[in-house]
C-alpha cells in the first residue's frame, strides 16, 4: 500500500524536484521526516528567504523548483518574495502545512483560515485538496500550472494528517504520470508577415527583454540582430529580470529608459520595432509624453497573454519568444543589405569627487569577474552603472528582482549559486537592500554556498533621495541609514567579510581590487563591502 | 484650500497617531515630505519589522497605530506580521503606496494590482479609493474598522498621486470629525443569569484569556474571583497573546494545557467554567477526546462574534470582557461562602545536567526583572518555563504572538518600549525565533530604544524536536541550527551585546545574574544571549 507521502515524492522526483527550500514548524513535520536520501533540503532561516532562494534555483535551473513553509503565518511571511517570483516569472511549487483536518473548522492554533487566499493575487493556481488522497493529484496540478507559460508561483495547503493517509492507485498513478506542454510558436502566415515588414522596414530596432534568456532565445536573437542588421536595446532595467542579448555586441546601444517620454525618445529614429519577452513597457518613474514618436511601428512577442493585452499601444503576438525569433531568424537567414547600427554612444565620464562612485565600484568588478561568471543584482542606485560597466554578454548570467521588490537579490544569489555550482555567482547588494533578507548569508555559510557577495554602502536610500528630487518631494524622513554594516552582520552568520573604507579615491579602488580578487580566490561565501559616493551611479 | 494630505494627517492628529511605522519606497514619498514637525517616524529595515513594531506599539499604547508600507512587495512582506496582528487583535491603520493612477491600468512597474487582495484574509477592511477626494473618508473608514471590536489591522491602498490633490470641505470635514464605538455590555437579564450560574455552581473556574487584559477587566477579574472564591486558570499559552489574572495570586492554577483531551482533564473537576477574553480553546498540538467532562458546563466571554460562533462546545456571550466582568463583579459583590481554590500544585524541580536550563534562566531573570517590567516573548521552548518562574502580576506585562507566528517578539519589544517608556521591557528570545524579524535590532540602535533582550541558544529548533517526537515523526530535516550568534548579529546592528557561554551549570548562573544585572542597569538597549541545555523548559 502506498502513502499520500510516498506518493507525492514521486511526483517529486519524476520533475526532478529533489532540492526542496523550506523553514519548518509543526504542520510541515509528517511530510519531512523520514527524509529521503536522494533528496536535498535547503533551510531558510525567515520565509522570504526561503522563497527567494528557491525564485533563483527555479530561474538558473530553468526547473520548476519546491519551497514548502509553515502554515498561515510561514506563507504570509512568502508573500512578497512570492510577487517577486510571479513578477519573475520563476516556476515555483509553494506548499504550506495546515493544521490537522480535525481541527480546522473550530479554528484551532496555526490553522491556515482561507488557507488559499493567503498568497493571492500572487499565485496561479491555489488550492487545498478537499481530501488526503487528492493531494498528489493537487500537487502535480500546481506543477503544471506553475511551469506552463508565462510561469509563475502555484500553491498547495495540505493538511498535516493527510500525509501518512493510504492512497490507491487509481487516485494518484495516472495523475502523477503526466506532462504538459505550453512552448509554441506563431503560425507561418505571423511568422512571415513579420519577416516581410522587418525586411522592408529601414531602420528597425530589437528591444531584448528577460524572457529572451528564460525561453532560450539568445542565439537566435543574435542571429536575426546580425542577419538583419538591428538596432538592439535593453529593455528598460527596472523589471529586466534576465539580460536578453550580449551587451558588448557591437548593435547593443544600451538600456531603454524606464518613463514613457524618454523611452518612446529613445525609439524616435526606428521605424520598425520588435519588442521580444519584454513587457511593453516596464514604465517608471511617471514622466507622461506619447508613448511613440508618430512613424514607429511595435511588434511584441510575449509568452503572456495578460502582457499583450495590457500593453497602452503596438501590436502584440502571444507565442514563446525563443521559438518564434528562432523561426524569424530561419525566415530572414538572407542578409539584410541595410547599414549595421552605429556604435554605441560613449559612457558619461565617473562623477568627479573625493569617494569612489558606485561605477568605478563596477569598473574593478569588471576587470576581475570571470567570463562565465553570473550577476545576481539588488543595488538599486547602481544598477545601471553595473550594467554598463559589465556588459554581460552570456545566457543566464544575470538575475534581478523584475517586480521592484527588495529581498530577492540575497536570496537568490543561494538558489542560483545552488543551481550552477559550476559557475560562480557575484550578488552585489546595497547595504539597505541586503537587509531584507538578511539571513541568507546563514545558508550560505551553513551550506557552504560559494557565493561573492560585494556590498555598495553609502549610508542613504540613494534611489529615494532620486526619486524625491523628480518627485518635487522634500523632507520625508528615514532616507538615511547611518551605521548599517553588512559585512559584521554577515561575518555573525559566518560568512567571512571584508570592507574597502572610505579613504582617498585612487588608494580605495586599488584596496577594493586587492579584496576583490582575494575573495574571488577563495572557496565558500565571501564579502566585500565597500564605501561608496551618495547618490546615484549611472556609469 | 486644502489637499489631501493636510486632510489626511488632520485625521491622524485626532486619533492621536503621531507615531508612523514604515520602511518607504518611492510611492511613499508624496504621503511622507515634507514630514509635519508633530509626527515621529519609526524607520523598520524590512517590512516585516515595521508591522511588528507597530502591532507592539498599538497593543501597549491602547491607540490604533499607523503603519505605512511600499506598495506591492512591501505589503507582500508584511502579510506575515498582519496576521499576527489580527490574532494579537492589534488596531493598525496598514497604507501602503500605489502607482500614480495614470499608470496602474497598463501595470506599470511598481502597480499594487489587485492591491486590496494582498493583505486578505487578515484585514478587516481593505479598500483603494476610486478617487483622490475619497482618500481621508477611507482613512477613516479603516481607523474606525480597526478599533471596533474586535480590533484587528486595517488596509487603505494610495495612489502616489493623490496626496497633493486639492479637496473641498465636503469630502473631507464630517467624514474626519466622526468618532465610533464599538464596547458593550450584556443585558441585565444575561448578567443576572450568569451571576446566578456562578452563585449556585459547586466547584466554578475562571478562564483568563487575553483580551481581559487588552480590555481593562483585569481588576473586575480580581474582584470577582477574591468574592466568588474561583479558581483561575490561564487560557492555554499557545495563544496567549496578554496574561488575564496576576500569576501570583493564591488562585491562580497554572496555564491550561493546549490540547483537547488534557484540556478537558484540566477543568474536569469545576461544574461551571467562565472563560473570559479567549477562544474556546487555542488547541494545538492534536491529542483527541472529549471537549469538556461530563458535569461541567462553559460559558465563555469575547468580543469577537467568530470566536463566539466556531467553538466546538459551550455557551458564549458576545459583549465587551472587561465591562461584563465589572458587572458581574458589582452583582455579586457579596462574598461566597465556599471554599477558596487549593493552592496552585508544586513545580516540577529544574531538570538534571550540566547546562543551564531554559526555566533556570528563567529563575534568575525573575530576581532581577522590575517590579513594573513588561515581558515579550518569543522563546518557543520556554514559554512555559518563563511563566511558571515569572509569575507576572500586573495589567500590560506580557505580550506573546496569538498567532504562533515568529518574528513577532523582536519587533514589537521596540514597539512597546517606544509606547511605554517608563516602564523596562525585557524581551525574551530562542536564537531562531530572533531570526524572522532580526533587522528590528537596527531600530532599536538607531533610536535609542532601552529594550533589554535575553537570547536562549540551544542550537536546534527545540518545539520541532518536541513536536516530532508527539507526531512520531523521525529524520526531519534542518532541526539543528548550529552556529547561529544573535549576541554578534545584534552587535553588529549597534546593539550592545554579551554571551554566557556553556560552562558549568552553577557559574553559568551566576554569570548570567551578573550579565543581566548589568545590562538592566544600563541605559539603551543591551543584549545578553546565554547558551542552554537542548529540549523543552515547562518548568
Amino acid at each position: 500500500m502506498t502513502s499520500v507521502r510516498d506518493a507525492s515524492f514521486e511526483l517529486f522526483r519524476r520533475h526532478g524536484m529533489t532540492t526542496i527550500f523550506g523553514n519548518p514548524g509543526s504542520t510541515e513535520l509528517p511530510m519531512l521526516g523520514p527524509f529521503p536520501d536522494d533528496f536535498r533540503y535547503v533551510l531558510g532561516l525567515q520565509e522570504a528567504v526561503a522563497v527567494g532562494m528557491a525564485d533563483g534555483f527555479a530561474q538558473a535551473s530553468g526547473n520548476v523548483t519546491h519551497v514548502n513553509l509553515h502554515t498561515a503565518p510561514g506563507v504570509g511571511n512568502g508573500v512578497g518574495a512570492i510577487f517577486n517570483a510571479r513578477a519573475n516569472r520563476a516556476p515555483l511549487l509553494v506548499t504550506a502545512g495546515q493544521q490537522a483536518r480535525s481541527l480546522i473548522t473550530m479554528q484551532a492554533n496555526l490553522t491556515n483560515r482561507d488557507a488559499v487566499e493567503v498568497p493571492k493575487p500572487y499565485v496561479k493556481y491555489s488550492h487545498e485538496p478537499p481530501r488526503a488522497v487528492d493531494v498528489p493529484f493537487a500537487l502535480a496540478q500546481a506543477i503544471h500550472n506553475a511551469t506552463l507559460p508565462p510561469a509563475g508561483p502555484a500553491f498547495v495547503s495540505i493538511p498535516m494528517d493527510d500525509w501518512l493517509r493510504e492512497i490507491e492507485p487509481v487516485d494518484y498513478v495516472s495523475q502523477i504520470a503526466r506532462s504538459v506542454g505550453g512552448a509554441t510558436r506563431p503560425s507561418a502566415e505571423q511568422i512571415s508577415g513579420l519577416a516581410r515588414r522587418l525586411r522592408e522596414a529601414k531602420r528597425p530596432a530589437l528591444v531584448a527583454g528577460p524572457d529572451v534568456d528564460a525561453s532560450g532565445g539568445w542565439d537566435a536573437a543574435v542571429a536575426l540582430v546580425e542577419s538583419q542588421h538591428l538596432a538592439v536595446w535593453a529593455a528598460p532595467p527596472t523589471n529586466g529580470s534576465r539580460i536578453g542579448f550580449p551587451e558588448s555586441h557591437p548593435a547593443f546601444q544600451g538600456m531603454l529608459p524606464p518613463a514613457v517620454a524618454p523611452l518612446a525618445q529613445a525609439l524616435a529614429g526606428y521605424d520598425f520595432v520588435l519588442v521580444a519577452g519584454s513587457s511593453v513597457f516596464p514604465y517608471y518613474p511617471n514622466i507622461p509624453g506619447d508613448f511613440l514618436a508618430e512613424g514607429t511601428e511595435l511588434v511584441a512577442i510575449t509568452c503572456d497573454p495578460d502582457e499583450a493585452a495590457r500593453a497602452p499601444m503596438g501590436e502584440a503576438i502571444v507565442a514563446d519568444v525563443g521559438l518564434t525569433l528562432r523561426a524569424l531568424a530561419d525566415e530572414l537567414s538572407e542578409p539584410a543589405d541595410r547599414q549595421p547600427p552605429p556604435a554605441r554612444a560613449e559612457l558619461e565620464p565617473f562623477p568627479p569627487g573625493e569617494q569612489l562612485s558606485g561605477g568605478e565600484v563596477h569598473a574593478v568588478l569588471a576587470e576581475l569577474f570571470p567570463e562565465d561568471g553570473v550577476i545576481v543584482l539588488e543595488s538599486p542606485s547602481s544598477t545601471a552603472a553595473l550594467r554598463n560597466q559589465l556588459r554581460l554578454s552570456r545566457p543566464g548570467s544575470y538575475y534581478f528582482s523584475a517586480s521592484g521588490g527588495l529581498g530577492f537579490g540575497l536570496s537568490a544569489s543561494v538558489g542560483v549559486q545552488l543551481a550552477q555550482p559550476e559557475r560562480q555567482v557575484v550578488c552585489v547588494l546595497g547595504e539597505g537592500s541586503a537587509q531584507y533578507a538578511i539571513t541568507a548569508f546563514w545558508t550560505a555559510a551553513a551550506y557552504d554556498v560559494p557565493v561573492k557577495f560585494l556590498v555598495l554602502r553609502n549610508n542613504e536610500y540613494s534611489i529615494l533621495k532620486w526619486f524625491a528630487t523628480l518627485e518635487e518631494v522634500s523632507g520625508a524622513p528615514a532616507l538615511d541609514l547611518p551605521a548599517l554594516d553588512v559585512a559584521a552582520t554577515a561575518q555573525s552568520y559566518g560568512v567571512q567579510s571584508s570592507t574597502v573604507a572610505a579613504t582617498e579615491r585612487g588608494a580605495a579602488g586599488e584596496e577594493l581590487h586587492a579584496a576583490l580578487a582575494h575573495a574571488l580566490a577563495q572557496d565558500g561565501p565571501r564579502l566585500v563591502q565597500v564605501d561608496v559616493a551618495p547618490g546615484m551611479a549611472l556609469a
